[in-house]
């Protein structure tokens, strides 16, 4: 009765259609959830009967079917995340309490309809991404009993990918909110630090740490975050969302030659591969960047003074309790007291300076395609070379919150041996939304379902092309590409979207006396033209307005009705302008017309 | 034959018609440097066969006056910062080196043809407000040989107030290029962080050093600004300039009741609230704010972990040196070695607690106006007090580039006993050009002239109103005041700059078949009309660019001619729309024929 996998548009369908409700859900997920041979999943699961209270009390107070935007839909919940009433243990039994009210995210998430299974196991405080840094047990990829699952936020991923819950908050400081996608099979969405508020979290590094979604889809991923996401009054670190477009066509930051880290795993090597030739047949350009300043500041985050907000976070507990403390966390966190203030500020210089040898590759590209992680390990190889190992699996993670930038990570496909792995599109902060288009179209690609379920097929349709925020501008003249005012569009960022011609009842004009000559175009109502070809060149609204302000007389900026019918702002004349200008028309377009001229 | 007051404006005019040459005012202000009785101000003078030798080579490679933008302007530079081949003390012999290249912003001025005067003193290592931490003496206000220069740039503001430089850049990190600014009756230019490149500079804070300019007027300290400016290869917090604009009439914070805070200093509390009076009259809106966050911030950098930042950019020769540093100084970077880096992170926490508190703020103003200090004292109180009273001379400052801000302080008045008291401005980050017309309006108001020379006119013409990044629009129709259509540009952040009137040669058409009624405004060459009344909006680029998008055909937006010839970005009708239409020319504008229509 219950779908394997837990997407939220199947659930949706089948409450809409009476299929199932919320209080059916509830039973059988507590079935589900007992019968889950890996008990190291949850770390407190909520039980069947406050399962079945909650659903009982949605649908009394909310009996409409999907009536709120998470109707009835159930998520779990990381152990380092407050749920009223359930401890937040953050893997730690010595450090546990039992938090008073919800994290501001969880409390929005709740009021939207969802319904908590529970408390998710993770890497003790946080510290880790393998998965096995946990006194509750190390949950297990759902592709391999002998495999990590990834971590920190491990029992989140896992309870996604084996259908007992529909999403899963996570927590992503070094990368905890994606390798764990990856080794799942599942989508993680990092949002830009600041985005989701961060009240009733147990900091790992708190300048740093986001609150991850985790889901069967990007576009179940994007739904959840919008909820989630927004003002929290009591996180200083919450901060207003400025949404970034990304370029219809992007370019996109790929491994160099030089710079491809695998660790002997070319399985995953050749997944990452295939997720770039599939970038390449959306429409979007990769481009090989240098990776070194990345890495160098991936290395900053537990090889520098960053360490000491892990100690900061829970100084207190961690004077009186160290040896209760799992032996890389306590390893980990006790490196902390050897940095001084001094070298805090060391270390922000070096961010700042390696932040700056990155501006060169964020000009080059839009946004950057990397390996979720490089390779993956079973839980004894692990345990036997903790620390190494681990810092393996954040090869292509750590540098990405340093920077302040939004990630989503999505299945890349299946390893010979059947294993999943992943890929990641890591954009500039507030790409968020941006970068969503693209993320779902690689997963769509990847063609292995959703969690266990390989062959599920992935609900809705996939979306348009990314450039969300862009104004399009039709170009007529001299700004088509080649022509002489071209640069002035791209030094604006502004990106071509596509050729098209304008609709029959345009006339095309060469203005006198202006140098390079420049055409006018004017609409003749009635008049049966060829159309002129024209570019549609996609600019933010910000370089959109600056270059219209830039725009000489007799030339402007108004809507020209294009072939299909549709308006797009584009170069206009006035009219009193062509009274003596030769007409052009008859070439076709501003291109043609030069090209004759040129020919003499 | 050297103007009291050395200004870009009057040294240009001398240079222009052949008063002056580099050589002469080499000359001359070598004999006036060697006559002034204040032997505090400059740590190394260049000497007049260096001033004589720059002069000359200037004028050998560049013989045409004024082909420089600043040829043969005299600046003084604050010894914490680098010429080539001159000794950098930062006020501390057991310190000093020799420079071997100029400085980033150095090298920039020099090869605009200014020339360097010395190496003015300050409050060692930067770490001070008041003038009197140097072992090179305590440079004097030019106003009272009994009272403090101001500091840490003490000798670079006195510099500028005597007439031995024409402008002089100064650092500033708690509020040491302002408040010497305000003890000398001069302007301070404090840029927003990583605006001016800090390479060649021994850092203070070095996430927060900001090079500054010490000027006679707000124009010569913009000008000076400009060219110091730009990318800085070398320093990783240089940063790129992206203008911010402020209203045409902004709402600005004010002090509280409560939080007037002057330590008995009536004076000065009088001339800031003439200062606010002034402004009042000047368009802006005065808004009393809650300074209690910033008043914290502020707090933050002398009793939190950021000294641990003047311990790291010195902290091999603190070591072992210790003994040879300024006692307040000692005291100060010494008391960092009790913070650690988890102390750091949470200071880091703090900030960003406080910096949302002031969001109310923000969102409430446009900018603040602050006096630069509250008081001043004499050199003997603040010998006897060293801590606790230069800590009052930072009530206003210490806040500012923690957060990151512009500020710009100007001259205020004279109190009673003829000691010059400031204001500040200060904006967001990168509103720099934006502030700069209101606070030379501010300091024109002040009426006490430049340094010491407070009968001295100020050259040039008050600048036009704030909103530098704007751009103007011409309104025609139902966007004017009033009438339907305005909301939309209010919402997008629009401010009415003017009315105004087209050129003759435009003829207005009421279109046929729209709701609300629109006009056609089109230009008719040779045509002589009345011109048509108008409105003249600012919006930011970004707002701008939204407008354009959505303006349906047959409008679109091209340049008018105004009928003082000026060329504006403004409402146009395609020819073809008003084929058909009424002219209402004849009305002399939109207004006037829509309260004509709705008459009957």
């Amino acid at each position: 009765m219950l779908p394997r996998i837990l997407d939220l548009a199947s659930l949706r369908d089948l409450y809409g259609r009476g299929r199932l409700t919320p209080l059916a859900l509830a039973e059988a997920l507590a079935d589900r959830m007992a019968a889950h041979p890996d008990k190291a999943v949850y770390i407190t699961p909520v039980g069947r009967e406050a399962l079945r209270g909650a659903a009982a009390a949605l649908m009394a107070a909310h009996p409409e079917p999907n009536s709120l935007p998470l109707w009835g839909v159930p998520f779990a919940v990381k152990d380092n995340i407050d749920v009223a009433g359930l401890p937040t243990t953050a893997a730690c039994p010595a450090f546990a309490y039992e938090a008073a009210a919800d994290a501001h995210v969880v409390a929005r998430l709740r009021d939207a309809g969802a319904l908590v299974t529970g408390k998710a196991n993770l890497d003790q405080f946080a510290t880790g991404l393998n998965g096995t840094r946990s006194p509750y047990g190390a949950p297990r990829s759902v592709f391999s009993p002998d495999h990590v699952s990834g971590g920190s936020s491990s029992g989140s991923a896992v309870a996604v990918a084996a259908g007992l819950a529909s999403f899963a908050l996570g927590t992503d400081t070094a990368g905890s909110g994606r390798v764990p996608a990856a080794f799942n099979n599942v989508v993680g969405i990092k949002p830009t630090p600041g985005r989701l508020g961060t009240t009733g979290l147990v900091p790992a590094c708190r300048s740093l740490d986001c609150i991850t979604v985790f889901s069967a889809t990007v576009a179940d991923g994007l739904a959840v975050r919008r909820i989630a996401e927004g003002p929290d009054p009591e996180d200083p670190y919450s901060r207003p969302i400025r949404p970034v477009s990304l370029p219809a066509s992007p370019r996109v930051g790929i491994l160099a030659e030089a710079d491809r880290a695998f660790f002997g795993d070319t399985e995953t090597a050749r997944l990452y591969d295939a997720a770039v030739a599939r970038l390449r047949a959306l429409g979007a350009a990769p481009v090989p960047f240098d990776y070194a300043p990345f890495r160098e500041i991936a290395a900053l985050l537990y090889d520098g003074p960053w360490v000491a907000e892990r100690l900061a976070a829970i100084e207190g507990f961690f004077g009186e309790h160290e040896a209760e403390v799992e032996a890389s966390v306590r390893a980990i966190i006790g490196s902390a007291r050897r940095y001084s203030a001094a070298d805090a500020f060391r270390g922000a210089y070096a961010l700042e300076a390696l932040r700056r040898r990155t501006r060169a590759t964020w000009e080059a590209v839009d946004l950057l395609l990397l390996p979720t992680a490089p390779t993956t390990y079973t839980v004894a190889e692990m345990r036997a070379d903790p620390i190494r190992l681990n810092a393996h699996l954040g090869h292509y993670t750590n540098f990405t919150n340093l920077l302040g930038l939004a990630a989503i990570a999505v299945p890349a496909g299946l390893r010979a041996d059947g294993l999943p792995a992943g890929v990641t599109l890591i954009g500039p902060g507030f790409s968020d939304d941006a970068l969503a288009p693209l993320a779902d179209a690689l997963h769509r690609g990847a063609g292995t379902g959703m969690g266990v379920d390989t062959a599920a097929p992935i609900p809705g349709k996939p979306p348009g092309r990314p450039g969300g925020g862009a104004i399009h501008l039709v170009v007529v003249g001299a700004h088509l590409s080649g022509l002489p005012l071209n640069p002035e569009l791209r030094r604006l960022g502004a990106t071509l979207v596509r050729e098209s011609r304008t609709a029959p009842d345009y006339r095309l004009y060469a203005l006198p006396g202006t140098a390079p000559p420049k055409p006018g175009l004017v609409r003749a109502p009635g008049f049966g033209g060829p159309g002129l070809a024209v570019e549609i060149w996609a600019l933010d609204p910000e370089a959109f307005g600056r270059f219209v302000a830039e725009i000489p007389a007799p030339l402007g900026i108004g809507k020209i009705t294009l072939a299909d019918g549709s308006r797009v702002s584009g170069f206009l004349c006035e009219g009193h302008a062509v009274a003596d200008a030769q007409e052009v028309t008859g070439y076709g377009g501003w291109r043609a017309y030069s090209a004759a001229l040129a020919k003499g």
